[in-house]
């Protein structure tokens, strides 16, 4: 079954749920891999990289909704991106009682840096995949990643 | 931020890997909530799935390979499922020194219960795919999922 084609699987191959998990999982291994020399993983380079493009700064609720993690991890993620002078906490003049979450000159560069290497790694993972096959594939994702 | 379009997560929005996580974070969850009422979760489901479907019965370290799990988690998992008299362990009739795993009768009906289920909790992930648009999508994301 090892080196085996999606079709044996059972038609667990067929699965999308599965099809998806089964990518994320490999997705992650590469990304993890090219990030560990910026001293970055997934989640922490997902939120820097989201802090980095949004204008206005989200808040943490914002960001733990956009990322799908718990409140708690993102103040876990936060407070260390924090303390390494890559982000920093604002209050929100759109509400007294919020912060908001925005990045440093740093961590916009660092932020670019961690793009480029986590781009060339996703490249790894689908070798065969056309630049046009790769654009509709993040098209109809993006539908099901974003359907609400 | 929230119920935000794609567009707003800055350049998240065009990023495969970032899409396949929250994809995947979105599947996970709607997957859980149908599977709890039959005692199973996403991973419990897909290792159940597998050796339902699979002949010749796969080994622990085979469904480690296919699932993207470490052979420990597979393990307990294995042990969790053959306390319910779902699946069992059999001797590999190509290797001497493995055991196969395989799902009983009660574990191929249960099984056959929660692909309903979670094919019913996949389609309200993406109300608004086609049918043409879903296939295109799992055959792009399978040559993703199962690259090597």
């Amino acid at each position: 079954m090892e080196g085996t084609s999606a079709a044996e699987g059972g038609r667990l191959g067929d699965d999308l749920s599965f099809l998806i998990a089964r990518a994320n999982a490999l997705s992650i291994s590469a990304a993890n891999a090219v990030l560990k020399p910026l001293d970055l993983n997934v989640r922490s380079y997902a939120l820097l990289a989201l802090v980095a493009g949004e204008d206005p700064a989200p808040t943490q609720r914002e960001i733990a909704a956009f990322l799908r993690l718990d409140p708690s991890q993102v103040v876990g993620l936060v407070d260390a991106l924090e303390g390494r002078g890559l982000i920093e906490r604002l209050p929100d003049p759109r509400d007294r009682r919020a912060r908001t979450v925005t990045a440093t000159a740093a961590g916009r560069t660092l932020a670019g840096e961690a793009r480029a290497a986590a781009l060339e790694a996703e490249r790894t993972l689908h070798p065969t995949l056309t630049p046009s096959e790769r654009e509709t594939l993040i098209a109809l994702l993006r539908r099901v990643a974003f359907a609400d």
